[in-house]
């Protein structure tokens, strides 16, 4: 039998992340990793009295088939799996995996191509009530350098936890930012500065992300000055990013320079037009995320963290930037980390002013 | 690394089962069970430029859902799952398992509103490419009681084989039987006769069952008449139907009773018009397949075996008869079975006259 924290995980996933009802259509993406969480997912879907399909997104399927397929073949997307998409009521993705480095191997150019081909994907995502979460293995605690019962242990306490209280106390910095027009971002080798003139920042408590404790916001793009300096690495598509810096003029990223990944960095910002441009502004606000663990999804949401993303703007806030991709890329704030909201100082190295 | 003959079974599938071609957008339904055939196929379709989906058939989800889900819900397929498989256009469904036994505890009649809330998605199939094969594991050793390696060996040796040349071997029994009006069935507690008039019996040399190896003609429904005893055990929805035995009068099942599984038999035979009618029937012509495993895909295809199916007809041979359910059920001929065409003896037990 699984752990019975992973029934409490799946109920949240589509009661309260997804709102699942009665009718749905659900398209949950996961992979064999993930396999005690899908069945719990299938017991609270049945329950609602949704229907849903389960996709394989398994990464060693993906490297099979990249490694042998052509870049004609990799450019495209089939047609219908967008119209699949673009029918599902509820999209939810579980990101595990048994090796994140899975796709270590596959070139840059290739990811680059597949990229491009799947932005009609994350088109026909939008509007839908959607969720990214994650089912905890061996492998994330190796990366985490914890062991899996502690791993098991710091991301079900993430996950399981009070959201509508975590909410509110997130919205006094998202109104605080709902009233600024410029903010910008001073620290180590950081100095940037962005508008967010008319946006409507989201206070990110579950919905989008399980777990999640963030305040974001995609700037206006064409409204970035400035370079930032990201210290924490990602992985992207299996690829490790660290060290990136990026300079920005006139909203667009100009210079770019990875400690590692550089070339993968250098490809990605050539996907498409929109991916030279900031879609986010995130800040971490999780205090119970209290360690770096190399994975995005909790890593963007520590607090004493800012991220910065290049690619798709979230509409939701206002954002009107489109791109195939999304790369959050994050910064540590708690040695020498300031943010201004137009010239006034409100956060300073991970401590809000106002707490 | 897998077994080099998962790559060799991968590539039969996609070049010679499906004729997969550049462009063709491919459903593979499979689970984590056959993971490694899945990976195989995802290479194969890659070199071939097709696209495709995998989409996950795991018991323990189904399962889960099923327990949970009420009447309403399972009475019916999302319209979004016939639309995928209606715009597919080669489907690859690999039968594997960790536990034959899984659906085990799911109540006949829920399995029953299930399966004719399924009949869509199989309709959807009509006309496509399609190909049903089978990924070896310890669970299916242990039922056909072998170890895994010597499963192993006997599954890829009925798989990795000359088919055309088989196909070629197979056609003589086949257009003996397209010039039969009436086939009579003779053996233990067995006397059925059945009308093929016009009929198009079909060699089936690896296109939808790989491994194969049978001729098989759907009968004209409304001329069945008698009694079969079908002596030796299938697993349905993970249920065991063993001693089967079945009366026709005007093409219909108006008796039916079997020693193990008699209430989900009887619980299919009410799923819709169609499943008191016969469907199939399949004369098993591969010797290669030596042994009973207790798997349906490899037993229907032993040497030595018939089998007959009530619901869903197939239509290529002239077949009309429509349902939710087909499900074949299989009987040893060895002992003392007899085969008549139009009156005359062409089998007895288990040689063809013309050998």
């Amino acid at each position: 039998m699984a752990d019975p924290r992973v029934s409490e995980h799946a109920k949240i996933v589509v009661t309260y992340s997804c709102r699942v009802k009665r009718n749905d259509f659900v398209l949950v993406n996961a992979s064999r990793e993930s396999h005690d969480l899908v069945v719990a997912l299938a017991s609270e879907l049945g329950k609602v009295g949704a229907r849903f399909l389960v996709l394989d997104n398994d990464h060693e399927i993906d490297r099979a088939f990249m490694l042998a397929a052509d870049e004609e073949t990799l450019s495209t997307t089939a047609s219908q799996v967008v119209d699949l998409v673009r029918g599902a009521d509820v999209l939810i993705s579980v990101g595990s995996s048994f090796n994140s480095q899975e796709m270590a191997d596959i070139p840059p150019r290739k990811l680059q191509i597949s990229t491009r081909g799947k932005a009609p994907v994350g088109e026909a995502m939008q509007g839908k009530r959607w969720n990214l979460t994650l089912h905890p293995t061996s492998a994330m605690a190796q990366a985490a350098k914890m062991s899996y019962e502690a791993y098991c242990d710091f991301v079900y306490g993430a996950i399981i936890r009070d959201w509508p209280k975590f909410a509110s106390e997130m919205k006094v910095l998202s109104e605080h930012l709902a009233k600024a027009k410029k903010v910008r971002v001073v620290g180590k080798d950081t100095d940037i500065a962005l508008s967010v003139e008319g946006r409507r920042p989201k206070v990110s408590a579950g919905d989008h992300n399980m777990p999640s404790g963030e305040v974001f916001v995609s700037p206006v793009d064409t409204e970035v000055e400035g370079h930032v300096y990201f210290d924490l690495p990602v992985i992207y598509q299996g690829h490790e990013i660290r060290g990136a810096r990026l300079t920005f003029r006139d909203g667009r990223v100009v210079e770019s320079r990875a400690e590692k990944g550089d070339e993968l960095l250098k490809a990605m910002l050539e996907v498409d037009e929109g991916a030279r441009k900031l879609g986010e502004l995130g800040i971490g606000m999780n205090r119970g995320i209290d360690r770096f663990t190399r994975n995005v999804l909790l890593d963007e949401k520590m607090g004493d963290t800012i991220h910065m993303a290049v690619g798709r703007a979230y509409p939701e806030t206002g954002g009107t930037n489109k791109s195939g991709i999304h790369i959050d890329m994050i910064k540590n704030m708690k040695e020498d980390g300031n943010i201004y909201f137009d010239g006034e100082l409100i956060y300073d190295k991970g401590r809000f002013v106002w707490e």
